[in-house]
């Protein structure tokens, strides 16, 4: 729970909010709006779901992960708009009749207050799901789509083996051991998400899913994930060596995050068995907004202020901050070197 | 919108806030919870709901107004209970199949972080729905059961022709318009919460009103909501003469609430027709914990911080509250000698 609770993404109304510094995901919102469009059109169902026969047709959808807007917004409007037009498209359909629903998901910790506060004019019903998308969250076939995007890298924990070794994925990012409990919690992870995510689905639903990956044969130091945790790794070793920060509070500080490999995020779907893969497309990292040293540092920020201020106190982790900002504005060709090598995959699954 | 905005209870951790200062709801729902329990037993039919051909039950209950726990958690913990009790009692019910989900509903300015922060051990899946129960809420037919606990009397807005008349209901409380206006306000609003509901009640559902109401024949003054708008307004009309309080501000201040007459109320229900009655029963306040002048004044604030606050900002409304709670010291005898006139009206409605 409390490494869960840590990966909340900053709300309130600061400068470091991830409200005001989500433009890397919104561009990767933006990159596969088409996709989800077009897989909509081809393959949500509604003669199987069950929408040719209701007088009514009330269309549940959730974000998962969602965070604070407008990106989980525009997402849900994205999907929306695609259904509506595959009702229009199909005949006999009364679009008067058709309702939408739409639960927004995050932890617990999440800011919903802001969240609801800043929900746009729109057409659907809309609630908050507070909770791990890695336990159940709804009922049983209670949703015809779900929506997860640049969430899949979070864990629910950091792996048991890591703490119980006293190491650190940051410190010690290279240790093939730590690597090794990091895949395999993330295996046991989607596990979990995949089973919850069967039950929650009705038969013939889809989910959709936009995540970063490792591309096969590529070191994890050689993508932006990677180089971040390396970065702060040696931030870590440089607040030690000053004498600010303990070296077991250094050593005890893990990022409850793996980036898998294509050949990993593609095994767990594959062998879980509850959905059809009806599309698995990569593409590079779409970065229609140029990075800067100072956006990417206010992007990290808004990820991570919650876990880093949980570990270190609120001083600590100002003096983190600070450190690991000066050493993106000093390696920052380093940083985007590596961001050719960030994957993204958007993948469709079908519930059988 | 700004007048209902403006009645949310007090969140957070503070000395004044609903959660801690709700003790006299609590006594009501305490009140209410065996006539809860035996209207589902009675009334809530499985088969005529389709719960007694379907392989997996899903029932899904929302609390209207909810505030913030811990009132809110006991009254769907009761309800589900029932219900649960229900399906044990009928034959051909597999009990491990059937699953709940619980909709809290409140203004989008209700301290939703704390409500789910605050959310206990539980066997429902939990979501938060922002908006006022005047308008829809929820997907046509998405609900089997609504409740609703000391909420009816909020308004949806201070009445029009109040707010043209440069008139106040603390001010003018016994003035004939003022009165009328507010009461066919409540009608309007009323009329827009019931058909609101039966469009997302399915038919058959149940909904739980407890709801304090004035007894016919008796004085607004002398109940304890009419003395404390009373007093409020003798406030007001104090600061004024202290210098301390402008008198447009003073005259430009209402409370958008409505404590309606039972024969009020009875009205309302009856000629709405989308719902049959299935029980009114009039009942004097509980009061199991002992009311004293601190207690009051506490929960007064609980209910009033934020509507004082955004009239008349921070300095003047501490000051306002100062004020109410030395005249509340000095009356307190009154305001004992007038809680014997307070009713509750406990309703079921079931939607035809």
């Amino acid at each position: 729970m409390a490494s869960s609770r840590a990966f909340t993404m900053t709300g309130g109304d600061v400068a470091y909010s991830y409200a005001k510094n989500s433009t890397i995901q919104r561009d990767g919102a933006d990159a596969v709006k088409e996709l989800i469009r077009q897989a909509i059109l081809e393959t949500f169902d509604l003669k199987c779901l069950g929408f040719d026969t209701s007088s009514t047709s009330v269309v549940k959808i959730a974000d998962l992960g969602c965070s604070v807007g407008p990106n989980t917004f525009f997402s849900i409007q994205n999907i929306i708009e695609a259904v509506e037009l595959k009702f229009l498209q199909a005949k006999n359909q009364n679009l008067s009749a058709l309702e939408f629903q739409a639960f927004f998901n995050d932890h617990y910790e999440n800011d919903f207050n802001i969240l609801f506060k800043t929900l746009p004019p729109r057409k659907y019903f809309a609630a908050g799901v507070p909770g791990s998308f890695h336990g159940r969250l709804f009922p049983k076939s209670s949703l015809h789509l779900a929506h997860l995007s640049y969430a899949l890298h979070f864990l629910s924990k950091v792996p048991k083996e890591v703490v119980d070794r006293n190491k650190s994925n940051v410190l010690n990012s290279s240790d093939k051991e730590v690597v090794e409990s990091y895949s395999t919690q993330f295996k046991s992870d989607m596990e979990c998400f995949l089973n919850a995510r069967a039950e929650e689905l009705v038969p013939g639903g889809l989910m959709f899913i936009l995540a970063g990956a490792v591309p096969d044969g590529i070191s994890a130091s050689d993508t932006m994930a990677g180089l971040y945790n390396d970065v702060i790794g040696s931030c870590l070793k440089d607040l030690v060596k000053m004498g600010v920060l303990g070296e077991e509070k250094a050593k005890s500080f893990n990022v409850p995050v793996h980036l898998a490999t294509v050949t990993e995020v593609e095994a767990v779907f594959r062998t879980n068995g509850n959905f059809s893969i009806e599309k698995m497309e990569k593409f590079a990292q779409p970065m229609k907004t140029p990075l800067t040293p100072e956006s990417y540092a206010l992007a990290v920020r808004a990820g991570g202020d919650g876990l880093f201020r949980n570990h270190f106190g609120d001083e600590l982790a100002e003096q983190l901050f600070n450190h690991f900002n000066t050493n993106v504005e000093q390696n920052f060709p380093k940083f985007l070197g590596v961001l050719r090598n960030n994957l993204n995959l958007f993948i469709v699954l079908k519930r059988i």
